[in-house]
């Protein structure tokens, strides 16, 4: 065995060439998301108008396991990939715990996140079909900065709703996005009519994911030359991702780490079935797969307390519907800051291997808890966290502080998912010990389920 | 030769163990530092009353050419080192340039620059000397981030005072360095005396790199097993910063990377003395070196209008004298964004080397063109780029263009000496086309010359 570095990261020759597709292994596949209209299983066809048609077949494909990477988005991954994989040995030694910490950084580039290697796949795919422009919707701003940057590398047009709350909150998003050429609105505005009409409904609305995505839509599909984007929850985005457990795993699999504990933040789950990927690909073929910790804002706790059910992705209900884990398109969490976490539902494949227990845990954690532990991470090892990415340290810590009262040396992997840097108004927060958590009540949750689609 | 990867890594077994002392190598070594009271030569025991004590040692060795790199700084080291050599495929491209283009960003870690490099070192001299605080001063606030990540990993106190200016500019740092808990305060204060005497005579001055040394200093030598320490200038800093010219050189001469020219952003000479470090003692043994170009903002033109002369490091007069380009200690230069780059003096050994014709060209650009560049930089790279760093970017695409049109295929090496993330109100104002540039007319600078000391 090669001595293990600080962190490890893999040659250029080493990076995965191929994107792996784990629906096309999965013994139950998702249900089929439905039109919004006829409630029929949606084709290629009905995809068209909103995605890229190549993004759209992605959406639809359960046969590839592998898809090539082109190379035009091989060469925009190679500046700021790969990500490295990193021992966490200071924070082992702060905690005095027998446990083995890693942490797989994505935060490295300037969109701060994991976010940018499913933007360059979506904007490479719209430029190849001739588009103009591109519409999307932003809640932490993460997703908006990664298409920020690659609009601006294949010379698109953006326009970006960004979730009112988070552009309240981090006001430096949207100057970043703006640097890179995209045009960015507050959402909800009165920019749409869905937008409106939500407005009318609720003037006071701190906006959500939901909304934003459905006033995206609505524009993606009222400009010429236009097509719609989103940065989580579809299976396009999760095949992108995939690119996170790949390396992850080629990577651990070089040093012979073999991780018994893996964990990641879970908001619309790219993230987390980004990273999940290449295991649970190993899992899904009966074999020996590390114990998969899904872990979730206690504030919108979509895996832990949602329903399994049929519901749309937005707000406004102009979206399909998907299966999946959710607590109603009409629930709108509290202000938490990590607004990158604050959608109603889960992407359906994370969904239906939760529902199928492939994935072994799902965990819901209180922000302040989380603010600990980012605090906590950022003073030993360095790097501050997006309050997304500290949902899994705090989870980490969690499961290191167990393995030192029983003296295991289990190894855990984590997703950290992004960078702090535009969140220091929450940290500053947090700081002032003004931080507050949110929990819904059974009633919060119960009207958000019954105004779920009767399908 | 190995094909060159677009980044360049170097394994934790080539990192280097050591710093190199460029001074050792000094064909005219510069003018010993004075004591501000006697004007006499500073010794040791003067020294160790502001400075740690191994600290105050580096700051006198001409002797020794390398100087091993204590274990618990290297294990730091690895946490965020080695930082990549990347090349700018991208933005050659863009210039549609025959150039090659690398830089060796040293952005990758949460205080956004190359500081971190120095700071680790400062803090851990610290503790091993049993101090239990430090003050110092930051101006664009990446050195006091630094300086609060390495004082919360060893467990220092630190009091920062930061140029007002750039507290303004970028409240985010402030919020930063606080969550490492570090003790923030705005420069001129009405903690100090010389606060209170510079509040005095200039009540509504934006502050300075010089007037927050005075009170770091000052604070420093009436507080209990407390210490000062400066993030540029002193040769001790360039000694901990060569690590980034060492590593440069070794990834380079790796895939046999020669470079013509090596272009670095100088404001007190920290950033731009490491990235020459190995390449200038190559020159110092007489060997081929690269064309070396200072960067510095027009309207603190140190070394392009600045006087060679012994002048105060700060403001307040009460540090030692440095013989070193200087546009006088009383020059407060203009708002611009660059706030690292706001500093009257240059650090004596890049003074020394400068006037002996070592380095081949200082070279003044303004704030808004270097906006430009950084934008494009952004656009192509994907990477924000640090305002200091865009001086460097501004002359590398020029240098690069020149070549476009000799057709000469130069090799070119500039510093990224860190990002922008908490610079965005100042791309909000290049953005909306409010930038102004600035420069100081003959007459201000004669002003600043005056009132040098007398020596």
């Amino acid at each position: 065995m090669n001595e293990i570095p600080y962190k490890i990261y893999l040659s250029e020759e080493e990076m995965p060439k191929q994107w792996y597709n784990v629906r096309a292994d999965m013994k139950t596949d998702h249900q089929p998301i439905l039109h919004p209209g006829t409630l029929q299983p949606v084709v290629l066809d009905d995809l068209t108008g909103i995605f890229c048609t190549e993004l759209a077949k992605q959406e639809l494909n359960r046969e590839d396991r592998f898809i090539d990477i082109p190379g035009e988005i091989l060469d925009f991954y190679r500046m700021y990939r790969p990500s490295p994989l990193v021992r966490a040995y200071c924070l082992e030694k702060e905690l005095d715990t027998p446990a083995k910490i890693y942490y797989k950084f994505e935060g490295s580039n300037t969109s701060g996140s994991h976010k940018l290697n499913s933007a360059v796949a979506q904007a490479y795919y719209a430029k190849k079909q001739g588009l103009t422009g591109l519409t999307t919707e932003t809640g932490a701003g993460q997703w908006g900065t990664a298409l920020s940057m690659a609009c601006a590398y294949f010379g698109l047009d953006l326009k970006v709703y960004m979730v009112k709350n988070s552009i309240e909150k981090k006001p430096y998003r949207k100057m970043v996005m703006e640097t890179y050429g995209a045009n960015v609105c507050p959402s909800p505005s009165n920019t749409t009519e869905v937008g409106r009409k939500i407005l009318d409904e609720f003037p006071d609305t701190t906006g959500s994911l939901g909304c934003a995505i459905s006033e995206a839509v609505e524009t993606a599909v009222t400009t010429e030359k236009t097509r719609y984007v989103l940065g989580s929850v579809l299976d396009q985005v999760l095949l992108h991702q995939s690119i996170i457990g790949l390396e992850t795993k080629i990577a651990a699999d070089k040093y012979d780490i073999i991780p018994d504990i893996l964990i990641g933040c879970a908001g619309g789950g790219s993230n987390f079935g980004g990273l999940i990927s290449a295991y649970m690909g190993d899992k899904l073929h009966g074999k020996k797969a590390p114990y998969f910790i899904a872990v979730e804002p206690a504030s919108c706790p979509t895996l832990t307390r949602g329903r399994y059910a049929y519901d749309f992705c937005d707000t406004g209900k102009v979206t399909p519907l998907a299966k999946m884990y959710t607590l109603g398109s009409g629930f709108i969490p509290s202000g938490i800051h990590a607004g990158g976490l604050r959608y109603h539902g889960m992407s359906p494949i994370i969904s239906q291997l939760y529902e199928d227990g492939y994935i072994d845990e799902a965990r819901a954690v209180k922000q302040t808890e989380c603010f600990a532990a980012a605090v906590q991470f950022a003073r030993t090892e360095g790097i501050l966290p997006a309050p997304e990415s500290s949902h899994a340290i705090k989870a980490a810590v969690d499961e290191a502080l167990k393995c030192k009262l029983s003296g295991e040396q289990k190894t855990i992997i984590f997703g950290l998912s992004g960078t702090g840097y535009f969140d220091m108004l929450a940290y500053q927060e947090y700081n002032s010990g003004k931080m507050q958590d949110y929990m819904p009540t059974d009633e919060d949750l119960e009207k958000g389920f019954a105004a779920l689609p009767k399908v």
